[in-house]
Parts: structure tokens; C-alpha cells; sequence
């Protein structure tokens, strides 16, 4: 959690559009820290390893696993199940996109997308290894991942839990979903979003909801990366949804820091291809966009919509689904010295 | 079981070569049912299939999670696990040339790869699903899936657990690993092939291991499709390796007919990227290539081989390790009506 910076939004004063809200195009690169560029035979092996079961104690859980790539990068269930049936206490957030934010997880504990991947293959309810050292030897045995490591790189002992999570990003980081309807109308195509889609970008900036969900994933201004676009959620309690959903007992931000002032903060999660990873917040308790929308106008902005406010959001939402790029699959090299996952 | 014939061969004597035997390289194509075309459409349906765990209750197996085509088809674990961490009795089989096989399964109990793929949808230790009809709801729920399955079988009522199958294995039948050493070889590239793996194929015809490991890919001889080529394993059953590896215990064939003459006969597994599949065995009970030798030499052939002849007869199975083609990732369509997976 080091080098990790809060901003917390009270209410929507902060960011409370003045001026006309600035809708962006989302841009084609992310942020790539200095000390880890972006190379071809990173991205390959960064990859292969979020792909990689074998990064699990019992080699039956991948980052993919809970993060799809192949879906909206999620697994679409309230929580994710790890290893041994194992299940967690918070939606899988989506992979795509995950690069332009400032901070990872729902409370923002991890500053970047290495200190990220760096959690979940610990998780004892996720891909379990019992330590760094355990998931580096995994993969120190397999011949054809060493070779790749040296390539990547280079030095005597490359393979690292800290490289380990190096490539993962790397990979993460060309996890982009351009050309969504709303990409194309911003960048001049008058016709790539529907009616009901333009009158939804209207109304969210008019009630409020770009106070938070602003920036090129709508998860909050741009920042350095760890800083923290926290929210309060939610910011008015007491409505029918804090029951009906859960919304409070898991305490976000405050499970971490222990802070009073953290109690109920959440990191503000993106828009993009919303409509692909129901169900919804943090413990997957909502199950549709529509009731997510009317759940957030109530608990984040104290009001109650009407069906079409609804319906012109939900269509909005629906034009930030991007176009998902065309990837090959990984070929994992293999391991032929025995059964490398002696977990039974 | 419809149709399906078992061709029983008792220790060597029925394919024992009396002329030199018939090496083969591997087709580029495999046999295709007449009543189950392939298309482009088909094989892009069933890939998606292949990839998708919301075909398992929990929504978190997909077939790839036990025959994973990123890697050499199979889980590298002894048995694979399901859902709710629930635990398979045998090995998973590679998928890669199981076109080639005219019987699927270790006891062949499926004629076809379309029988086939039917079966783990349901099994309760895999995935899980409680009937074809849970299974056809689940992606009749899906719009993207609909109008692949109207466009590809057209009809007014494509979904169903018949075309679920068709289309996963017409996938499967692309899952073919031409140009492996032995193939170069066999093509004639005396050089593709090392001097021990040249040294371990004449072996493995001189002992007898190509009386039943032949075919193109070393399963069995080419049979009509629903002809089960199986063999007793153990043929001398009482050495060390019974015990140790517990190689009776799962009466293989018998456990469907319950015939006593089915008793411990099993299919004949490929050799076929068979470097790549450890740990071997029904049971995934022997860990190593060069011990599964050992063990076959002895229980099949009552042979023990020097360290010499071992090591020659892995060089050639290794030689067997084919090229996997470059595949693209399926972009799952969409469910974004609520939580298609309802189970916790």
C-alpha cells in the first residue's frame, strides 16, 4: 500500500460540473510505468501466464478464470469460486480497460496493475500458492517459461515473483476495448450512438453521475497512478437498497486502513462494458443494469428516477461496450518431468 | 453405446507383426460424420462452446478447464477437478487427434466425439449440469448463441443438446498436430528425427508396443468410427507395478457392460503429444514418461528394458510431439439480462 494516495469525493461536490462535463474518446494506449516498458515478448509471456492454471496450488485456476478475456472480463457470478470450490468475498472486477485506472481492487490496495496480480495467485480463496517463492518455483521448472523470462528479461535469475507479475500487466495493458458507439460519436459520427443513448449521456451529467464516473473509463479523473478516486457508497444511507442488497456490511476502503474515515469507501468503478459484466458492485448483489442504475441514483445521488431516465442511462451504458481486439490463444510450455502439480 | 463394436486383442497375438509394421505420418484431416458437415460457422460455434463455463452449473468449467488446448490438451493432473472442487475417477484424455480415435473415453463408451462431448455437460463431478434441457436453456438465454446456432443449423429451433454436441466436435476435429518430428521424418527428413528416437521406433516394433499403438496416431489400427479398439491392461498382471500404481482396481470397460471378459480392458490411448500428458494412465497414477515405459514394457509385453532401450523409446514418443496451430480466443456472446449462473 505504499505510495498509495486517497481522494475522496464527499457527495458530488468536488467534482460538481461547473462547466459542461468533458465526455473523452477512450484514448488507444494506457499509462506504462517507466520501470516496466511494454515489449512483443512480454506481452506473449505475460499471456501465457494469465492463462497458466498452473499458477494455482492444484493447477486449476488461471487469472483468466475470474477475469475472461474472452467475456467482458469477468466470470459474471456474484463471487468468484478459486481453488477447491473456494469462494470470495467480492465481485471479480473486468481485466479490460484495468490499465487506465489510478489504483486496483474494489478498495484501491494495490497501486498498480504489477502489485495487483501480485495478490490473487497468494489469495488462499484464489489461486492459493502458498508463497512468492512456491509460485516462482512453479514456474522456474517448466524449461520453456525460464527461457522466455531470460528473453524477456535478461540477467541471471529472471525469474521472479516480481517479473511474474511484471508480465501479467504487461499483458493487462494491451487489454483495451476501443470503437465503443460512444468512441465513435465522440470522435464525430453523429449516428454511432441511438436516441436513447444521447439522451442518457445527457442525463448523467445532468444528475450527477459524471461527478464520479468521469475520465476515459468513466472511473474517476485521470490521476498518477496510486492515487485513489475513492466514494462513499452508500453516500446517502438509509434507502430500501442498503437491505435489500447488502450494500453495507462489507466496509471497503476501512477493511484495509482501519481508518473511520474509510468506512463504506470503494474505489469508483469504470463504465466500460458495464453492460457485459453483471452482476453488480461490490458483492455482485445486483443482478441487472437497469436496477443498478436506479440503486446508484438513489444511494449516490438521492434521487429516484423515472423508467425512462432508467432506460436512456441503460442505453448509454450499453453504447460503452467496445469492440473486443482479436487475440491468439497462448501455446503454455510444457513441463514432461512429472506431474507438476503434486496437490491432489 | 449404440454401435459400438469392441475389437478385442489378447496380449500381441493379433497384430503381431509379422511384416515390418506400418509407420504412418498424421493425416491433415480427420474422418467427419456425414451427418455432421464442417463449416466455419460450426467450428467458430463450437470453439466458443469449448471455452464457455457458463455450460457448467456453477458457471466456472468449461471443457478446455480439463482438455486445455493452450497446453497439450489435457489438465496435467492425475484426475481433473469439476465443479464445487469436486474430483473425476479418471485422467483426463487429450483432446488434441481425438478426431482420429474411432471411440471416445478411456472404456470407449462413446462412439463419437459428439457422443462424447455430451457426457462431462452432465456428469455431476465435471460439469454439472442437471439435464440436456438446463444445458439447452442455459444458452438459449444467450441472444449471441441463438443466432449463431439459427445461422449455422438453421431451423425454428437450433438450440439443442444434439447441435450443442455437433458443434463442439467439429471444433474438436481442427484440433489436429501435423509436423512432428516423426511426421518430418516419415515425409522423408531423415534429419527431423534423432538417432535415438529413430533407435526408440525400431524398438518399439521390434518388442511388440506397435501391436496395439499403431494407426496414425498410435491408437490402434484405422477403424469405422464406434469400433472400440481395447486392450486387457494389465496382460501379465502380478509385477510390482499392479500395487504400486494400482493398475486393477478401475475394471475399466467392465464398469459399463459388466461382462467379466470386459474386465480391466481398456481403449487404446494415443501416443500422439503423449510427452506432453503426464501424469499417464487411467489413473494418472505413473508420473514420468520413462516409468510408464517401464510399466507397459512389463505389464503388456512381460518385458524388462534396459535403461538404454527406455531412454530410446522416449526420444521417439517425444519425436511424436506435433505443431499446434495458432488459434484465435472466441469472444463469448453476452448475457446481460441478469445473472445467467444462479447458483452460488
Amino acid at each position: 500500500m505504499k505510495n498509495i494516495k486517497a481522494l475522496v469525493v464527499s457527495g458530488s461536490l468536488l467534482f460538481a460540473p461547473a462547466a459542461a462535463f468533458s465526455f473523452e474518446a477512450l484514448p488507444s494506449t494506457p499509462p506504462v510505468p517507466a520501470d516496466n516498458p511494454m515489449t512483443a515478448g512480454k506481452i506473449e509471456l505475460g499471456k501465457s501466464l494469465y492463462f497458466d492454471p498452473r499458477l494455482s496450488l492444484d493447477g486449476t485456476i488461471s487469472c483468466n478464470s475470474c477475469h475472461n478475456v474472452m467475456a467482458g472480463g469477468t466470470d459474471n457470478r456474484a463471487v468468484s469460486v478459486g481453488v477447491a470450490g473456494l469462494k470470495g468475498g467480492r465481485s471479480a472486477p473486468t481485466v479490460w480497460n484495468s490499465a487506465f485506472l489510478s489504483s486496483q481492487f474494489w478498495d484501491g490496495r494495490a497501486a498498480t496493475l504489477e502489485d495487483q496480480a501480485k495478490g490473487p495467485i497468494l489469495a488462499h480463496v484464489e489461486m492459493a500458492m502458498p508463497s512468492e517463492k512456491a509460485a516462482v518455483d512453479r514456474i522456474k521448472a517448466i524449461p520453456g517459461y525460464v527461457q522466455q523470462f531470460k528473453a524477456v528479461f535478461g540477467g541471471n535469475d529472471p525469474v521472479t515473483y516480481d517479473n511474474i507479475a511484471k508480465a501479467i500487466a504487461t499483458y493487462e495493458r494491451t487489454l483495451i476495448t476501443s470503437n465503443s458507439p460512444f468512441d465513435k460519436y465522440m470522435r464525430g459520427d453523429k449516428t454511432a450512438m441511438t436516441k436513447a443513448a444521447v439522451r442518457g449521456m445527457k442525463t448523467v451529467e445532468k444528475i450527477g453521475c459524471t461527478s464520479c464516473h468521469s475520465g476515459p473509463i468513466f472511473a474517476g479523473p485521470e490521476m498518477p497512478v496510486g492515487n485513489i478516486f475513492l466514494q462513499k457508497f452508500p453516500v446517502f444511507p438509509g434507502s430500501k437498497y442498503d437491505n435489500k442488497y447488502d450494500l453495507t456490511s462489507d466496509k471497503g476502503r476501512y477493511e484495509v486502513t482501519k481508518d473511520a474515515s474509510d468506512k463504506n469507501m470503494w474505489r469508483v468503478p469504470t463504465w466500460r462494458n458495464v453492460a457485459l459484466t453483471a452482476p453488480y458492485f461490490h458483492n455482485g448483489s445486483v443482478e441487472t443494469l437497469d436496477e443498478a442504475i436506479r440503486v446508484m441514483a438513489k444511494t449516490q445521488l438521492d434521487k429516484k428516477l423515472s423508467n425512462k431516465q432508467v432506460a436512456d442511462i441503460e442505453a448509454f451504458l450499453n453504447s460503452l461496450t467496445g469492440e473486443f481486439p482479436v487475440q491468439t490463444m497462448p501455446q503454455l510450455p510444457d513441463y514432461n518431468a512429472g506431474t507438476l502439480v503434486q496437490i491432489d
